[in-house]
Formats: structure tokens, C-alpha cells, sequence
């Protein structure tokens, strides 16, 4: 049986399958290998080829392609991951490496795109034209997805939604600028928002117990922050009010943009709370054109945590296409 | 010689002019007739058939298909204009009505998107992918083009910057919210904003008079309120400065969005204030992450008036290839 390689490189994990090459739904019927994203390209490449082979021989075929998907920014074109902060990578030649290694067309796509595409073809976008799939986890990203493939941009950026800025009195944000949409509503602005509130005055100590969360002792993330906000901890709320607000405001930016039929949000944040996700949607109604409100359909990542190994498929079946 | 007949019909006036229906520049060697729009459908219709047959005559040939550019919103694929606020039209099934007087293929397109693709393919944006068209007159709106195609969206909404809500505590819009981007940075808001400014308070009427304008006696136009803030009318200024500001911001969200090689601008504000263009380019700059800055292209509409001519003349070039 042909097959096809999908992986999903993450900072901290990364993620293998394969499919058959002519797939046409992502059913559970073939395992994932998931394990710690090595430190070194060449660690990385020889775990790829591993658990591909791995894959392949329990599958009972052979690799024929390979798709990747890996955080930005990265040239799909060469596939070469041009900066990959976590891993303090830079210009690494992925693709050439891996199709160096398993002698099969391989194609990269940075994350939000390779999910986008996922979402799209095989998950909640399905049937739907265009799909802007939205990322909410430490940052925000998105990827538009119309007529099967994705917009790409002039310089592979288009959906760069998170760093859009939108109150330029804002805290600042890792790309240097203050109030990007991220600082506010993204998992890592939340986090830092919420620290230094704390830092600077008393909150209800009480409302974090009932949530049973105790700030002084346990790592502050941006789920304590959400519970925190359930349980009626004053501070926590005005942070998630804003970030509800923020992210209304990246619906509607996408909404007058891309005017999309579907918006699918996947991310830690995105799949986790999703009352946050429905507050954002509706505030997001209040501020788009009132024929736009009845059809804006945002709704939750149909393959939860494998939308990037999907896209990622989907990017090896075409290559496979592409090259025979 | 087999003619293309490409249409634009605006609020007031109508153009009409042919090309070969191999043309590939826009080559000003065919007339183009403009006359005001006609009150009523049955008038355009004949009107446009009438045009069309005296310009054929003229460069000997027939025409083989026609384009038609018109304000939104309208259903392309129906050739229907769904609401026509300045004639008072709704429901115009144009198209078809066209096609059954001239017996060939037309297309309707709106006329940001078939703007869009004027200026993606034959005027400043040619070259570029994707493009963004950003027309601002009256109000503001864009389309994209992206591999020579416009990006329709789900509901022929797609590049509705204009409609943007970036101040919601702003003042009123035509669409019944407050604070879209076009009532601080089109033509329409800023006459509205200085209008009103001035029945407030009064201005530096000695400006106003060293710039040839006198608020008392003329229409009190965008183009009069630019001229003042040259002056150093400071009511002005600041309308204008504001202006800046709101059409920076939409400029900052096409390129998060789009990511485009080339943001094409043209409508009558657009072409006539070029100064206030590079303004809110040059803002925009500073809002962008920082490796957009450095590649953000605003550049005039190419093909000044006829842009959307031109994307219309493209339109029935595609629909007469399409039936062949």
C-alpha cells in the first residue's frame, strides 16, 4: 500500500502518522507517535525516518511523500525553517533533509496553514468555502484556506491575525511592538497579563481558592485565569473580558477580510475553553455588518489535536500528485 | 475583429468602451463614452446596447462578450444587482438582461473586486500576487486578487475594510454602527466630521480663506477640508491627522490578512490626495511587524479612472474563453 507521511513538529512535541496516499476522511484506523521534539535538525531527522519506517512496516506499505508541518516562519518553497525560536534553529533545510533521507517528495507548511488545510479538507471546514482556521494557544494565528488551497501571501505571512496591533498603548509583545491582538488574547498574554495584576494588587484570594487554584504556589497559566474568572475572582474577569474583546476584534477582522463561510479555532486555548471561544463569537456578531452577524459560524477544531498532521497529509498526497 | 464591451457603472456616470478581445495592456486607443447613469434599468439596458453598438461599429469588429463593473452588493453569479441605494434598485437581474439584448456572455462583478482585477492585471499591481485594491472615495472598500482571481468570500463580502468598526464609541455610519473605518478616513466622513466640527466651533477662518475656501458660501468637500489642513486650519488638521490614522489601520490589517505584494489605491480621495495616501502608508509602516515594514507597497491606481474598465474588459475576456 502506497503511503503517505504526515508529522506535525512542535516546540515541545512532535507528532507522526501516515495515511494510505488516496485518503479521503482522517479516521483513527493508524496510530500517532508522539515524542519530545529532538534538540538538534540532524536528532530530528533521524527520528522522523525512524518512526516513518516504523509506521510504514506496522501499515504494511511504503512511504511515497511527506508533509510537514513546523511553526513559522519558514519558505515552503525550499523547505527550509528559516527561524524556529524554541529550538534556537535557523535556516534549516527540513525538507531537503528529510527527502534527502527517505527519497520521497516532502513538503513543509508552517502550522497555522498545515492546520488550516486540515480543517478544511478533513475537518470542521469541510464542505465550507472559504475556511479561516484560527489558532489560539501561547500566540494567535490563523490560515485561510479558499477554493482547497491556502492563501499563502507575498511572503508567506498572510493571517498573521495575532500580531495585528490593536491598542498601541498596549503591553508589549515578544515581536517588539505593544497591543498586538496576542498580548490580550492569546494563552501567554493572559498568562502575563494576569501575573503582573497580581503583582500590583490583591485579588480575591478567596474566589483562587474556591477555583482551587493557589497563585502563590502553583505555576499561574492562562487556565487558572479562566477558572479563576468563573469563580468570581474580580481581577481574572476584567483580563478575560478584554481578551474576549480582543479576540471579537480578530473575528471581525477576518470576517470584512475574508468574508469566510466557516471560522474553525484549534489551539490549547481555542480547543480548552470553549465559553471563551462562543463570548468572542457573539461579542464578534455585535461588531460585524448586520448582514454578516446571522452567518458568522465560528465553531471548534473537528480533529482537536491532529489538524496539523492532517493538513500535513493533505500537502504529501498533493506532492505525490504533483510528481507523478 | 472580436470585441470585448467593458461597463462601469457608477452612482452618477457610466463608461463604456471596447477592446480586442485578445487584448493584453490597457492601451487607450479605444474611446471610451461616458453620460450620467440612466434613472431606471430598461434606460441603462438600452443605453448600454446602443454605446456598445456605435463603439463596435466604430473599431469594425463585434462584441463577443461583455463585463460589467457595479457598487455592491450584487450577485455575480445570478448577474443580479441585489440593492442599488444610489438608483433606488433592487433585485436588477442586469446580466441576464444584457446577455438577452446582445446575445453574448456578460458577468457583473462589483466594483471594488472588478477594480481589483483591473489593476491586478493590467495596471499598478501587475506584476504583484496577491494584490489589494483599496478604493477610497465616498466610502472605502478593496478586493484581493490572489493567482489572477479575486477572493469573493462566502457571500461576495470579502475585502470590506471600509465597515471595519475600529472605534465604537465612534460616530455614526450609513450601515447603522459607529465607528467604521470610512466614517474617519473616506471622502463622506470627513466632510461629515468637518461639518459637523465647524457647527460646533468655529475655525481659523483666516486659513480658510488664505486656501481659496470659504466654508460659509461653498460645499464644504473632503477636498476642501485636506486643502485647510494644508493651510493649517487646525480643526482640519486634526479631522485629517485622524484620517491618517483610520486608513493606516486598514492598511495594517490588509497586509495581517493578506499579506500582499502591492496595496493598489485608487478612487477619487485615493488618487486626488496622494499626500494623505503616503501619510497613512508611512503609519501604517509603524504598525506592521517589523520585517513588513520594509516591504509594505502602496502605489497609486495605474489605470486612474478606467480600473475598473479594465476589470471589466478582463471579466468578459475570461466569460468568452470560458464558452469556447
Amino acid at each position: 500500500m502506497d503511503l503517505v507521511g504526515a508529522i506535525d513538529v512542535g516546540a515541545s512535541k512532535t507528532l507522526v502518522t501516515v495515511r494510505p496516499v488516496a485518503f479521503s476522511a482522517w479516521e483513527p484506523r493508524f496510530p500517532t507517535v508522539c515524542s519530545p521534539t529532538p534538540a538538534t535538525p540532524d536528532a530530528l531527522v533521524g527520528a522522523l525516518e525512524a518512526s516513518l519506517a516504523r509506521l510504514a512496516a506496522m501499515a504494511g506499505g511504503r512511504i511515497v511523500a511527506a508533509g510537514c508541518g513546523t511553526p513559522g516562519p519558514l519558505d515552503p518553497d525550499r523547505g527550509v525553517i528559516i527561524h524556529s525560536p524554541n529550538q534556537g534553529w535557523r535556516d534549516v533545510p527540513l525538507g531537503p533533509l528529510l527527502e534527502g533521507r527517505l527519497g520521497v517528495p516532502v513538503r513543509l507548511g508552517d502550522d497555522a496553514n498545515t492546520g488550516a488545510l486540515g480543517e478544511a479538507i478533513l475537518g470542521a471546514g469541510r464542505g465550507a468555502d472559504p475556511v479561516v482556521y484560527v489558532t489560539v494557544s501561547t500566540g494567535i494565528g490563523s490560515g485561510i484556506v479558499a477554493a482547497g488551497h491556502f492563501l499563502r501571501g507575498a511572503h508567506d505571512s498572510a493571517g498573521e491575525i495575532g500580531h495585528l496591533v490593536i491598542d498601541p498603548a498596549g503591553i508589549r509583545c515578544g515581536c517588539g511592538r505593544r497591543g498586538c491582538i496576542e498580548t490580550l488574547a492569546a494563552g501567554g498574554g493572559i498568562e502575563r497579563r494576569a501575573r503582573a495584576a497580581w503583582a500590583r494588587a490583591g485579588s480575591d484570594r478567596a474566589a483562587w481558592a474556591r477555583a482551587g487554584s493557589d497563585r502563590a504556589a502553583t505555576p499561574l497559566t492562562a487556565e487558572a485565569v479562566f477558572r479563576a474568572a468563573r469563580a468570581g475572582d474580580a481581577v481574572a474577569r476584567r483580563i478575560v473580558d478584554e481578551a474576549v474583546d480582543a479576540l471579537a476584534q480578530a473575528f471581525a477582522v477576518v470576517v470584512a477580510m475574508i468574508d469566510p463561510e466557516r471560522i474553525v479555532v484549534g489551539g490549547a486555548v481555542g480547543l480548552g475553553q470553549r465559553g471563551y471561544i462562543r463570548r468572542a463569537a457573539s461579542r464578534a456578531r455585535q461588531r460585524c455588518l448586520p448582514e454578516s452577524r446571522t452567518r458568522l459560524d465560528v465553531v471548534p477544531a473537528g480533529l482537536g489535536r491532529e489538524s496539523v498532521l492532517a493538513g500535513a497529509a493533505v500537502m504529501a498526497a498533493r506532492a505525490r500528485e504533483a510528481a507523478t
